[in-house]
């Protein structure tokens, strides 16, 4: 009876704080944006910024400061950095996509320009940088997360110059996927994790484990991106599916579709990926037949498992009290069942 | 004959600094490149970094930070910094401008593709930025000069996109455009010259002088640059001039020749500013007939003069003995007197 209303509880907190969170961070981006000029150079950040994204980072870093008794509000500064972070890299990702749509609306190159993209794209990584000196700790600290924010941006730099170096190359291992991933996706999440641990003063250990676990949900989580790309539900996924076989993009699902393929259906899916006047739908059929016979969907659901058994790994090796982690477990749970 | 030779020496040893300071940067950028992956992130880089720049704002950094006798291998991060976000807003700036060539060379975006150059530039900003993580001081200091810095490199992309504005609006002001040069490319030189005194440990006085010197010199030099490209002397300055004029920029002195022409020639003015047919060299003689008749050539130099001026009233603020600002003021005369 005490675990199931502790359970209630700590729920209700969670969700207490994630909304107050997604309040605290939406004042502040309203504060820090206003009367801010040149317009073209500001709206543009203004518009991404105020979309309802998932704030999925800035929860992170929220998780891992209040897991060892950080100040909530001190933390908001590093959510901010992170969550400003994320949309610098996806207003620079779409000029190079040449993606149309984020999130239901137009991208910002395509309701601006692509010059007023790249220099508001820049301007929001220096207003990213510029969050973490308004945080209330000591100088070295300061400092010491200045170094992983820095260090995640430029490893997301790399991640994403592998991504677009794969686009050309047929000799993408999963390994080089998975390693591409690592640095495009998930070092943002190890890097909120470890940054928002090391504002509430945790312990060497538990700074390594909070990265380590960052890394292995990012990449389940991307995993399971590529996944829902082909199997969602599309009333729950929100967005067509298929993105990915349109576009010939090497995810994980294609590449251990190459991997478990006998030569004749490993030719086929190859052509398929070059072909460049078949249908849309009729591409996203014959690829998808592939990926059935081969059985792509359950290796991908195994690939995703093991990196959330890695999670639970990660998570015991925190030192902190299990009802204290209950938030990050449930995070885990959330997306190795991912359904949008 | 005391003076003379310690006029002799002072010219000596700025010039030991200059080369010295010249080949640790280009030791440092190697040491910092090496063996960094992806080829495509990191080759444009090291290109754009090798080429053979002025060095200009790093021997700002030294100047100020050697007055105070700050220790001369020490403010070499701040200004391998200030070096990798100048050529960061290049890279930039050159796919916003279409522009194919740069200190002779193929531009980042036109030797490889838009894709890569707006990412290595990304990837060049946050290598900007770890540069001063690695100073050795204190961390308040170290915060300190990364808040100058981001504030620099934000009000660079404020500069950049009035800038850009400034092509499609035709009620561009004089002061709108000192205004922009102040944040295009003054704020960089006043940053270089604060951060180097802050390093060293200058008091607040000399400081705030040093950031209005680094406005007024920069914005001297951008004028001299103006009047440049229409009167210089092609074989001293080494490019042709009339660039500015081919594309329709502008500047000091067009915005100047608006000011000082009578109806007439000002119509004539917004007219070439405007036809998209004529010959480039035809198009340059008429608007420099116009620019002759008004006098612009002498009104540019008087302009540039004032803000000569201004340059020796915050030498004077700077609490430093004169043989300490001496290689600053041989600066100031260089530039005034610009021919390249």
């Amino acid at each position: 009876m005490e675990s199931q209303s502790s359970s209630v509880f700590c729920n209700f907190a969670s969700f207490y704080f994630a909304i107050k969170m997604t309040n605290s961070i939406k004042d502040l981006f309203n504060k820090i944006l206003a009367g801010k000029k040149p317009e073209n150079l500001y709206r543009p950040i203004e518009y991404i910024l105020m979309q309802s994204g998932k704030r999925l980072r800035p929860q992170l870093v929220s998780y891992a400061s209040r897991m060892f008794g950080g100040d909530e509000d001190g933390a908001l500064h590093i959510a901010a950095a992170f969550e400003m972070l994320h949309n610098f890299t996806l207003i620079h990702d779409d000029i190079m996509d040449k993606a149309d749509v984020r999130r239901g609306e137009p991208t910002v190159y395509r309701k601006w320009n692509t010059n007023i993209a790249i220099l508001s794209g820049d301007a929001l990584a220096v207003m990213a940088m510029q969050q973490l000196h308004k945080l209330r700790c000591d100088p070295q600290t300061i400092i010491e997360i200045s170094e992983v924010f820095t260090q995640t941006a430029l490893e997301i730099c790399e991640g994403q110059q592998y991504d677009l170096d794969f686009e050309t190359r047929d000799n993408v291992s999963i390994d080089d996927y998975v390693e591409m991933v690592r640095l495009k996706t998930a070092v943002m999440f190890a890097g909120c994790l470890k940054t928002g641990g090391m504002f509430a003063g945790a312990d060497t250990e538990s700074l390594a484990a909070l990265y380590d676990l960052g890394i292995h949900l990012g990449i389940a989580f991307q995993l399971a991106d590529d996944l829902l790309d082909v199997y969602a539900d599309t009333e729950v996924f929100g967005k067509a599916v298929g993105g990915d076989i349109k576009d010939n993009k090497k995810t994980f699902v294609f590449l251990k579709a190459l991997e478990l393929s006998d030569s004749g259906q490993n030719k086929t899916l190859k052509a398929l990926y070059s072909d460049k006047e078949m249908e849309e739908n009729e591409k996203f059929m014959k690829v998808k037949a592939i990926y059935d016979s081969v059985g792509v969907r359950k290796a991908s659901e195994e690939a995703i498992m093991n990196y959330s058994k890695l999670c639970y790994e990660d998570l015991k090796r925190i030192n902190a009290g299990d009802e204290k982690k209950k938030e990050l477990v449930d995070l885990v749970k959330k997306l190795q069942n991912r359904e949008k």
